[in-house]
């Protein structure tokens, strides 16, 4: 290839093209005008015109995420002697820009496209093409001394690439955002079971009363099921780190050499810290999104945990006073614009919204992943947009709620006694006394009569006053909380 | 065609072959044996032994709304003189077993089979070819005198005649045995309402204390979600009664008459009763399943309206004594293994379940709605069989809910007095006259000091007793509830 | 109320406070600072912090739909006396700012807020009450002369508000966006319906070869599924019409004159042209989204429709060389960033996935539609986001579908003649002549013997050239495509 | 307790109870009669009564699952002296007949039950009570020697066990049906890819012709999605060996001893040769469906990668004359009640219905999931039913699809080769040493003027007939496929 051209000067130019109007671009479907003020070319500029539909954009991380692909195949093109070293160079100079997110605005493309993302990957090629023209004292638009698609996506293809962002993309998301907040909220869930790990209360089961626990064993559950949701993000989170790059337009590697997928796996693994490698098998890399929908489910697995909890949460601080009421939730903000003084779990509330649209982007994802055929499965864009929407609100929901919905709440310890006291459900601590039969007659009397247990219990005849009150104590029946 | 054929004498031969061991049954593909106690013939058998895949079968509904279609077709055969006379006849005989069910054990399909549905469009055409030859003193697997295809599937083809099928049971389904389920639990529902129209309870909203309504003004919202819902399913009866039969292979009608659909339709409307009409588009009648995706759809608007009510119920009848326990749940069965004398709030919990399970079934509807390609949707067997699933769940989930759920439940009128007399929301009352601001002050004072709102409100200064007393009267804040 | 208030002078002031910084502005919480640039008032802050999760805000529509409902709250508490008529115009004033999109930067809530929407409709209460505030030369925050609680929401609750506010804007979605897009499209459909419908192509049923059709009939087909498909979003319209409005906080009327809600929503209806009435039970209309969770089925059963005439377009164009090609798709861009020329139908894969994300979120709607509590379903904007957004992506996807994807496509003449050339499944026709079994060998032996069907009849002796010719005219086969 | 007890002389009788009529049963509701030829009791018969919904029944695979939790809690009670051994051992001889599915026929009860499985549980429970009475020589009903509440679910649950047979069951049937079946059909695919390995054919993106590729490798895609597919559901299988036996009613273990749970996990292990432990945190693993939800991920995720391949396998098998075939499948019956010789890819289509039907089930998991409530989730029935349902339907269409649908697979060589030879996509080959600019020009012109891609080349000037012969040979531009 190009190896023999001589090396520009690389200038020092702050982003920014300092153009006004319209400038002309070209591609292989003829010319088109393009906005001066941007860097993206004619295939951004038809994207743009022919697929205005809603307003969701591509999400700017698989942008960002394309700039480690970009960077790292510039570099290992550049070992290849495929491209001369300055070029690659100034390539990965222009990715660095697109992952500290400087050059965002230059990518404005909307999500419904092309379903493999060739616009986003082109988009990202031609904005990277023309800054660095730039930068080389070039002319934008020319493609020349870096083009689009000869230097840029060397020895690439939308189909492997796109993946490859999308896999970044979602790495990054899960580890540096989601998995923080996730563990965040644990934390606080956990601290509370430990403040809480000796009062009792009454359990329930059906929504019925059942035997005793303590408020602390109740939030060690909830701690117990993020744990086990942030272990299963992290198996998801394995799966994505095979690449499918180096398998080019299906698979084959076509017009990249044979090494080139390891290669670039290693630098991006080096750039990110995170040990991604090359895709053991490239078609089923191209041809499915597999370790996509797997890694939604893990997103849909979170959101099914977290609903128990704020549901839990809201119903256990219902009232105050016709409700259960044995939590004092915060109080962020009036409640009712008619009912003067109500306070509502709001961030409980929210908390559920988000749960619910994560479960359904997740059916998004799981519909799309089954509709691939042959060499691609061409619904990629409508995957990332909605793991990463629910990574996200996930991310977010669970900071919120952590801060406004979980921290500051307190118990009402009176009430929590009182469901204890009142309870009838400590006769299953008879059963192995007197056996199942005899002690439901007596919850079936005091329920009947509106006696406490206790005076049921010593009516029946079936037990005296000292045993009932040394075996139906409700401390000795929650085990040991403190295990 | 065979109009020359002379009469065979018919018999009055009672159901079953008589015979024993196997018998060679034919199809295009070659012999093959078959139980020779059961009428069904070569492709039947194939589709037993390569579809053998879970335990759900194709729905006798289907098989017995295919005993319209056949007979409808064989009548309208004989009346354009493709039939002779006694062979369309004799074909309607058989195809009145079907109807009254007397043949349901010939049908042993299994769901997951073609997507067209023509091993069960087989199957019938089978079953009824060889129970005439039986009764025109035949001999069964000679296909003469009445041949599966050239006679009893005449003017008609899978493709056109399996929706037809689906349309008919789904109809029928719907208007004998959803839709009375329905009415008979809204009436119970209803009844309650009047039962209870005055009687003051406190509202909630968020889960949380809000201002009074009556309890019968409450399950007035119950009633009015199922007539809605009714309504609703109504509506997508409506759009079940345009068939495809007439179109045939692909919709042109090829190889029937051109006034077949019309005809055949009018027979099915005469004799079901219900008001069939042939599709005026023939080409999405058979492409599509969208009717169907609509009828799943007003299923699961039943299922999302019954979800909230049975939510109700086993919140408000939550306890005894640590939940709300207004109302007083029927007591059916006991409700623990462990815990003597608990009862739980199973019908709901069934009625839940099931719910879900609508909601989920479709899913797959629409899911395989959209799988279409071409001339034909072919993912039929699935949609009739969730469609038909969820309307028997419903239909049989209302009753038992209704019977063993509903009916018994009677108010803890001293719970539901207590919630009011105990609440600060009747301070919304106060609003009009005082102000939202100083309303809200004497709300918060009252929850902050343990306070009634009454005394609170007097302490407040803002208001008299006597005012207080006029104006927070719970039973002039529920608008007039008779009407 | 505050009728002895004399009527402020009121100026013509451009939107705009003109001031920086911050102000303080108080709710019954206490104070809080807000940007001093805008109209919001405390709550509208309160919620921004607390509920900082994601990037989507409440559609725009729905704070613009609630310039229909608080302009006509506003006209009818001044008809009653309620409101000065003063204070009724001039709060009707500021809502026609907000019907005409004019405040549309101070409505910046989050979506996934509080599930009653009570945060977006005291943000709506704020603004109209310090630009009101303004107008009348007051004080922002002041809350004088016009109260955000006291008068904008006077005789209404967020609980009967907010479902009226979805109401309107999904039926002004549904009618002024979505079906002028599907009916333009049906139209183009039905052109080309028109316009071809006298070439006879090869049908496909099962993807495998069937009898011919006309291209005609096949796109009429599309154009029957658009034109159900609208009607059903017609029947969901009309099911939006009644208004919860009327209802204030559980349903009951409280602090709302008897007839409040029918003239509320008679004064809705004559300001935007539909037939709006309140709706006949208030405790159904406020516990439940049930008409919400409709419209959006009615959606989906769109989208379902939709995606079959999507994928049917993007396979009958696949190739040019190794697909079925008998459609020429419009080439809108490059396809491949390796492949140089190749073209992909990338309005059809947009389109595709914008039918798999309407149904994604039907699925949220319909989970979040039963998932109500006693007298108030607190997942309101989970589903009014979900529906607007479908709404959206439905409309412009088909907007943007008939433009790019479906206006410029051409017939492949040749290919369509060479499939109905080659095809064996014309011998259906020979069925009624020489019946199905020989008929099938003729089939199969064309298939072994790679012969035309016309020389493996001939062959077969079963039936003469002559016949043939006359039997098997592709152009007899396909009825009255003209019908 | 009972342990002074003299042991009865135990009988080897055969199954059944050799009575006829009715007996009574009773419980703490009171007597009832149930079938004199069955084994159940009161609480069975109760809730046949009151649960008639539907047709499906509770898994027979977690009535046997419950025949090793009883067996393991009947033998760790003896060993703490609960129970004497001789009824320990009496208990675990019965619960060997239900293991090995010798009272199957007595455990009739609806799917649709109370949301905990606790009928499920106390009909396994009368089960075992009145068939060990019998082998006692007691009498039937009279809960002596063997208790149905106090024996056989001596320190359990329903709450515990139920979860615990689902897991179990679960396991059982992932690990000796599923997984098999998968595998099965994985290395039969694997095997096709062996035999195609060097057969060059060309590739497909967005459904239009791409580059080349050898069809081993398209098919070494497939082999690899199912490897990835069974990796995620071993995955899932290791978070269902935690079992929430021991925890007994809400967790705390409350009648059972401190070490129960352990030491039940090591029997059931013991018994089944699978891992099973005791669950780290009851509280979580009783009040949430976690670990089922993540399984049933996993049969979705299973059911997303089958899609994929029964619609290629479909679509490269369409036509035989107007379709892409380049497969050849199977012929396993007649395809059409009026098509003569019309085969269709029925394995397929029924491969994709049980797909969706399974993704469809998983949504009704999740969505049960998401609904616990306090210390239990009560939606259990709904779970265990769809994942075996699911489970089963995969392994069942797994054995058919290979069997029927892929094994018998040929290639149709000739289209193979042709769709190489015509296409234009070769031309991909050429940009490394013209550019993408010149090589897009030459793939435009071969498309306008009909020509070979090598006819367009030469003429183009671009290149020389020799060059394009050595570069764009399709044989080069696979890779390497035997890596």
């Amino acid at each position: 290839m190009a190896q023999n051209e001589s090396e520009p000067r690389i200038q020092n130019l702050p982003i920014g093209t300092g153009a006004i109007g319209k400038r002309i671009e070209s591609d292989s479907m003829g010319e088109i005008a393009v906005a001066a003020d941007h860097y993206w070319g004619a295939q951004t500029e038809r994207s743009l015109h022919h697929f205005a539909i809603g307003t969701d954009r591509m999400p700017i991380e698989v942008c960002r995420a394309y700039g480690y692909v970009k960077k790292a195949a510039a570099l290992v093109n550049g070992e290849f002697g495929l491209l001369p070293e300055w070029k690659a160079n100034l390539i990965a100079r222009v990715c660095d820009e697109i992952i500290r997110g400087e050059l965002d605005a230059e990518f404005p493309l909307f999500v419904w496209q092309t379903g493999s993302g060739t616009q986003t990957n082109m988009n990202v090629n031609e904005v990277i093409s023309n800054r660095a023209i730039q930068l080389a004292d070039g002319k934008l638009g020319s493609k020349d001394p870096v083009h689009p698609n000869e230097h840029v996506n060397l020895s690439q293809s939308s189909n492997d690439t796109f993946p490859g962002a999308m896999h970044i993309a979602t790495v990054l998301a899960f580890h540096e955002q989601l998995i923080p907040a996730v563990k965040a909220l644990k934390d606080v869930i956990q601290s509370k079971a430990r403040e809480w790990i000796d009062v009792v209360k009454l359990g329930r089961t059906h929504l019925q009363d059942a035997t005793p626990l303590t408020v602390g064993q109740e939030w060690s559950g909830y701690a117990a099921q993020l744990e086990d949701s942030m272990a299963i993000i992290h198996d998801s989170i394995s799966r994505l780190y095979p690449l499918a790059i180096g398998g080019t337009a299906v698979g084959t590697g076509l017009n990249a050499p044979p090494e080139f997928g390891t290669k670039v796996a290693e630098e991006i693994a080096r750039m990110t810290g995170r040990p991604f490698v090359t895709a053991r098998n490239k078609f089923a890399a191209q041809a499915s999104l597999d370790p996509m929908v797997n890694a939604s489910a893990a997103l849909r697995m979170l959101a099914v945990a977290l609903m128990k909890t704020a549901n839990d949460l809201r119903w256990l601080g219902s009232g105050p006073r016709a409700g259960l009421h044995e939590l004092i939730l915060p109080e962020n903000e009036p409640g009712s614009s008619i009912m003067p003084g109500k306070v509502n779990p709001t961030q409980q509330e929210a908390m559920v919204m988000v749960c619910i649209q994560v479960i359904a982007n997740d059916t998004a994802v799981a519909f799309a992943g089954s509709q691939g055929n042959f060499e691609l499965n061409a619904m990629r864009p409508i995957v990332i947009w909605n793991v990463l929407q629910s990574a996200r609100l996930l991310t977010d929901a669970c900071n919120r709620f952590r801060e406004f919905g979980v921290e500051g709440i307190t118990l009402d310890h009176e009430r929590v006694q009182k469901y204890v006291n009142d309870s009838l459900m400590l006769v299953t601590a008879l059963s192995p006394a007197i056996g199942y039969d005899k002690a439901a007659q007596i919850a079936h009397r005091a329920m009947e009569e509106n006696l406490s247990l206790r005076e049921a219990a010593v009516k029946s005849g079936f037990i005296s006053a000292e045993d009932f009150d040394r075996i139906a104590d409700p401390a000795k029946l929650v085990g040991n909380p403190r295990l």
